[in-house]
């Protein structure tokens, strides 16, 4: 049973039709005035034993709060779970929590952690983060797009795929930023939640891969995205890697697939992009205009100007659940 | 260093000084006008390997929505984070849906299960319950007792610590109830958040041992309990486990201090205490007085009308952290 499947039959019942469950369909929940959303990170899973308690403590922070800027909310306040194991102890614990603090520092204005849970367990660590959001005006939905919306993305793609490869092959000088990213992974500043509040129709933060989470931004069947592979920002070590590998398109696919990118991806009404350039001008933040939504059947990856349609193919990141 | 010292030294200044972590030594956290309980269970460490999947599910509701009553308030939403591991399966996750599905009707008036993470892990599972609570007044504080205060109990003492030995030296028919109680554990009715919260002036769920937790309900360390045995309730069982091992201190001491009875224990005013009785008669909830806080730099055990002073010894079931 993969996750979808588990949810849709096993976790949703359980929902017992509350409305901020929102079918559990979003990434996050909606409960009186705030939104919620929470990550769990599995050692071996989501990172590797061999990475520092530092560095997992920083992503901890870092791919919650990408769910929640991405729905235009700013973090609010953050509930910890950890089952920590001998094998990291005490040191590893200290280290993890300097890695929470930096990250709240650097990523979510000191946003709060306010309560937890903290149990051992013998074998694999699992983190959990459970943050609340409050969004600053309508909380921004997924499944929301409108015909002919500009697909808009925050930064670059690829890397986290790269940065994992890298450090599983002991690339770890060539790709050094990538692996950085894969550990720490960037994500919009937090201000971007203001832009997407005020502009986007339908929002999420990519986890899975772009091109399979572009498909959640869609309302129905008949709408599909048209995505310009040359528009989609890339960084100089994804590019080393796909000339290195090859410029073709079963690279680029694996490449726009893998997941972990933690970007905010949003679409808005093209009348208002003059308007949004401006405000993320205003806070530094980049905006790319990586494609557009369509009334079509076929969801597009367009390289070079050939339009690749994409609608059979694999384009996320499984997070097969049970196997 | 164990879970107090990590909390301390650890993750409270990732609180940021928040109100509403209530520097991090309640069951719950305050949040606008919710409050919040956050618990974990790890397979070998809060259950065992053997337990079956229904059972886990019906624990993993019970224990949360414990917390939440015994500080007078009512569950309203909950969020799960669950890592699964093959040998449980698909079979088991089913099973594990049945058990909670059945534990939100039982004890917690259907309270949506709104969102959450499910990873999967190669190891001990790993289910977590994050639970918003209403608290029907205000939020009735720990360490908030009076002078003369009576203490009272909702149920019965010990049953888990009997279930637990039984399973594990195949005791199995002898303690019979024992175990259910160990796997699915006997809360209050959720009714008892009324009487919390319009009498008691201290409040807890007793998780980590009766003589521990009381501790937890002082205001200071000039105040102590006087707690009288026989008025503890005990099951048949316990009984017979008791005289089957001897009706000594040590032993008593021991079946008061595990842990894992979830029962609500709370202070009151003597003033209060026949319309209590009287409320809790209405909704057929039975409720112990079984002591009173005294000024007293000493906790007292009375047994057979002999004081004994258990300043020094140990009544917390102690959950080290990182050992």
């Amino acid at each position: 049973m993969n996750e979808f499947d588990a949810i849709e039959s096993l976790f949703l019942p359980l929902s017992f039709n509350h409305e901020g469950a929102m079918g559990l369909k979003d990434d996050v929940a909606q409960f009186n005035d705030i939104i919620i959303s929470t990550d769990t990170l599995v050692e071996n899973t989501h990172f590797r034993k061999e990475d520092s308690s530092y560095s997992i403590g920083q992503k901890l922070i870092r791919v919650n709060v990408s769910d929640i800027i991405a729905k235009g909310a700013f973090p609010i306040a953050g509930f910890l779970n950890i089952s920590w194991n001998n094998e990291r102890g005490d040191k590893g614990l200290v280290e993890f929590a300097n890695g929470l603090k930096d990250a709240l520092i650097e990523c979510a204005n000191k946003m709060p952690i306010i309560g937890g849970d903290t149990t051992k367990i013998d074998g694999p660590i699992v983190i959990s983060l459970t943050i609340f959001g409050k969004p600053i005006n309508k909380l921004v939905k997924r499944h929301n797009a409108k015909t002919n919306d500009l697909i808009c993305l925050s930064g670059n793609i690829g890397d986290a795929k790269i940065g994992l490869e890298a450090l599983n092959n002991a690339e770890n000088i060539e790709f050094a930023n990538a692996i950085s990213h894969y550990q720490t992974p960037k994500i919009p500043k937090l201000q971007i939640a203001n832009i997407i509040s005020k502009y986007a129709n339908s929002s999420l933060d990519i986890s899975d891969g772009l091109l399979g989470d572009a498909m959640k931004l869609m309302p129905d069947s008949f709408h599909n995205y048209e995505i310009d592979f040359e528009k989609i920002p890339l960084s100089d070590e994804v590019k080393k890697y796909l000339e290195k590998n090859g410029y073709d398109f079963d690279n680029i696919l694996k490449t726009l697939s893998f997941g972990d990118d933690y970007q905010s991806l949003f679409t808005i009404d093209e009348v208002n992009k003059n308007d949004l350039i401006e405000m993320a001008n205003s806070i530094s933040q980049k905006i790319y205009f990586i494609g557009k939504v369509r009334k079509s059947d076929k969801p597009i990856l367009k390289i070079a100007n050939v339009k690749h349609d994409i609608g059979d193919l694999p384009k996320s990141y499984s997070h097969n659940f049970t196997a």
